[in-house]
């Protein structure tokens, strides 16, 4: 099966470890991409739907036609416990491809959100609901159902390749996609890192400065930089 | 009177029907939509200016010049009870038309709120007022008043045609305009759509699968779909 | 010293006077841009990071790199008591450029805020320290300590030129740069505009129109606007 | 017929007069503009696809739903030598609407160009075969057949209202839309403007200034204008 | 060898068929993107730097950081006769990261040209050169050698994936990617799909409607189209 | 006299040396920005309306108001021979500020061309009169004359800062602003860095890398940099 391959749905997908993705799920999105070396985000144009909408799963993944948000009902179907739909377009569109009715029927599958790189309405129904999306726009217009897109092939959603089963973690800040082969190491190094940052945290609120802690005078100087009255 | 014209402004227009009105408030601007056969809105890009502004009422249509206000003025004498002015301008400006002033006058004739394709200011006060706001964007960059505008005359908002005495809606996802002369057909259809809704929330609920509920499986399979394991 | 100049950090800087500081911190930023005539407003896609979040400091200036925050660290040292750090970027760069670690810093030091034509992240924890951030993105992507920009050159951020020691005034309505040499001149005359506010408003809610309080009937004929019916 | 009526195809239309059409199709679209009072420009992000294009002729209207060019080849029927295709969309959308094969149609049956608020392909082709394209975007993207929109009803297109048979004129400048019933009116008043332009270009390739030729002098010393050393 | 993988160069790739490349390199790329399903495409905001560049071969990829060319020089020998170097970046940017001088040396390499989703310059000079170039942007900006990134590992490139050895096909209309696996497969689709052009632009010509051509009557009046008068 | 002064004309400015704009007007904008340590350019939005036009000279500078080009004739009458108009603006605006009739009087001043954060019109007549225009935009949207702005005060144009007399060099890459008093030793830095050009674009074409030219390996092996088969 290959990206962006049309007209097919994959029913069997290895989901990432559950373990890795309760660990990662304790991790913000800015450490969780610094642990795999600044690389796996998805762009700043897609945002929460709504203050505090948080969302980590492994993914379900769809591709959509401009317009058409037939394979949103197609992906229902394969949506279980812990996943979370990721869906995008052949092409940038806006529309509005997803509302409350689908959220109640992924959330009846037990699926923990949805990110699309799309437009999506009934924003205050999926407040309401406590269903979280990260979209690119918030648009009332409507969708047809006519042509076939897939579900559960590569697919890149705003910048970020995502396969299904990888784990995708969403939060205020951005938007990180962690392959599912490495999940369980990329949740151990953002576990490494954080251990570090309230030790920082304490030296910074003592009035130590980063010039110091990182012992960063040296390399200043060497790189030239002048200091004048 | 046509689309465009400078200089103008007309003092009766025929509003739509207070009832149809009364009856388009209830539906959420993507249900209107839909209702219409999915045409009648304006551009994602107009947002609220404050969590939870909505707006529901007949249009009292000005016609801008880039960075001049002026028009707000001669529009505040042609707003009643009732009445949402919709602001668009002769080019793109970001410039803030509007503040807590206006919002003080187009509030003490009855005026619901504001839709403009520009900018405005003075955001906290309008939400402590609130007085809602659709917008393109926040601005503190102040306005002249050195140049006609009409008021009145039928506007290109947002992308939507809105002629005065049409029905404007806004809610969190988005901005619909219903022609007066089919406001009531247009709230009966948004009522008949809207009474489905329970029914298949219900349903989604208990776990039934667009799929099925939508008897897509056949059409699906004659547009080639192909599960693969 | 001049603008733009790579690899200086200037010690020394005049700050506005406090009490002119204290002073313009009471009017909001679309009063004090009318004060100055119309000028000194930074772009309107800067925004705030949390809903409430508001700034009134002098200025610190630095010039960063693409997808570099070095200078972060060698400003944080120049920050005083009642500063607010003002960074530009010597090209357009969405790259979170600052987070907790770095705000605990820059508080601990006495700074008011953060103000960037740029990306940060950390926002939700930014909001709980209530350092408030004004930027141009939110972005989880990190950067690197590997090139030297400036601290206190005249700096260029989100199209306003901000010298060193200017008042730098952010609210929901935007941002706006007062020279530190003319500060309590505008103060005072952002005081005498908003003496007037009040008066102006209580006409307005009492239904006195724009139109009859400035005078611009008279105007507004000669410009040439025609009423119809 | 209204504004975005979907599934309705207009067999006669008052295309406006054989002569105004002819006249106005000899002067600039700035010019045409101003002589209409500066409006009815579309926005300026609509550009030639080959240097050089130029349009002038009479809408054949096009309302097209994303991702899907169907309308395209209704619209073809209805086009009659001196016709120009003007298209709008229901929704943002980039795709590639139109290429060589329905441009050999269209020139088949007389039509002067096309001005689509998306995108268009085969770039090279239609410079080579001499068919003029005004468009939103370049793109390769293809389009399908299955979803109705309308054709010769009045569209919204880049911004501008253009109702079937109105005059359309697109140059390197942009896109201006004359309404049939004041084409004559305009082409007349485009002629009176551009009949001072010669004059006025004699007097400043002379030297004359504009501050004296137009007599600024006096206004702009009222307005406050200081000139200092 | 994972997406995204940084501080990795791969000597040893496979590359497409030199067969397939060189039939590939006759077909534009809107026919290519059709015959592969209507997928594939980079985004149209990638453009020629000069009229008439047309790029066809293998792909040598290339993952940069923002404001760093380091990896172009090491990317430079890594190509091969054939080859077009394919620049993703892991964050946006618009900075110049590549000139004349690199140009020169992938010239020497026998490379083909360069796809890069950021900025170049020395524009005139590469026309001169005769060195294709699809980019973002055009930017003097110069860039610094600081940071790894990598060579010929998988690479996002204005949305969509790109695989070292697969065929990168670059005009006027926009940019494709065909993976090496398939490359064969899609010119002989796009072979065939080519061959049908001709005889459809003949009857096109001769006056023929696409109604007609593609019997499109029966399926838009079975959809619900009217025609009026 | 300071940023953005309004309802100012400063009638005598110090322009840079003769000597050293000539020199200047040698080298392109990537080689000059280099030379200043890359800083001082305008952002990438701004093009040159036709292909081929360059422009090196001192500035005159105008800040216009939104929709307003006043200013344009009372800077008509400072031009001198061998000036630049270089126009910024109190907002962002696309109007077209600027045609052939004040081209035809800027050229008659001595005029070498106009730099406009904002749109200009007459595209075609322009380019045959052989008077450059690098712009934001190019929209046949006309203006008024109604409010002040200012003549040679320092501006900020797309960007960057501008003193009147700095020398601003403009070319297909990009646009480049050197302060007088730096010009001299500026393009003698230009010159030498040029003067290198020539013997490493040999070497390059005769295949030597710019990792062995540069002796990068080293420092890319230390950075961590690995091969791979």
């Amino acid at each position: 099966m290959t990206l962006n391959q049309l007209g097919v749905v994959k029913r069997n997908i290895v989901r990432a470890d559950n373990a890795a993705v309760e660990k990662l799920s304790k991790f913000g999105v800015a450490t969780i991409h610094e642990a795999m070396g600044r690389v796996g985000l998805m762009k700043p144009y897609m945002r929460p739907i709504y203050k505090g909408a948080k969302i980590c799963g492994t993914a379900v993944t769809i591709l959509l036609q401009p317009g058409d948000n037939w394979m949103m009902h197609v992906a229902a179907e394969q949506l279980q416990p812990g996943d979370v739909a990721v869906a995008g377009c052949t092409t940038d569109n806006f529309d509005g491809f997803f509302g409350d009715l689908l959220a109640t029927s992924f959330q009846a599958r037990g699926a923990k959100g949805l990110i699309i790189d799309a437009g999506v309405r009934d924003i205050d129904e999926l407040e309401k609901m406590g269903f979280p999306v990260f979209s690119r726009a918030i648009h009332a217009k409507g969708t047809i159902k006519a042509t076939l897109g897939s579900v559960n092939i590569p697919v890149i959603c705003a910048g970020a390749l995502v396969n299904p089963g990888d784990v995708v973690i969403a939060d205020t800040d951005g938007i990180v996609v962690v392959p599912a082969a490495i999940a369980q190491q990329v949740a151990d190094a953002a576990e490494a890192r954080e251990s570090f940052e309230g030790e920082k945290r304490a030296k910074f609120e003592a009035g130590v400065l980063g010039l110091d802690m990182y012992k960063m005078r040296e390399p200043l100087e060497k790189a030239g930089l002048k200091y004048i009255d």
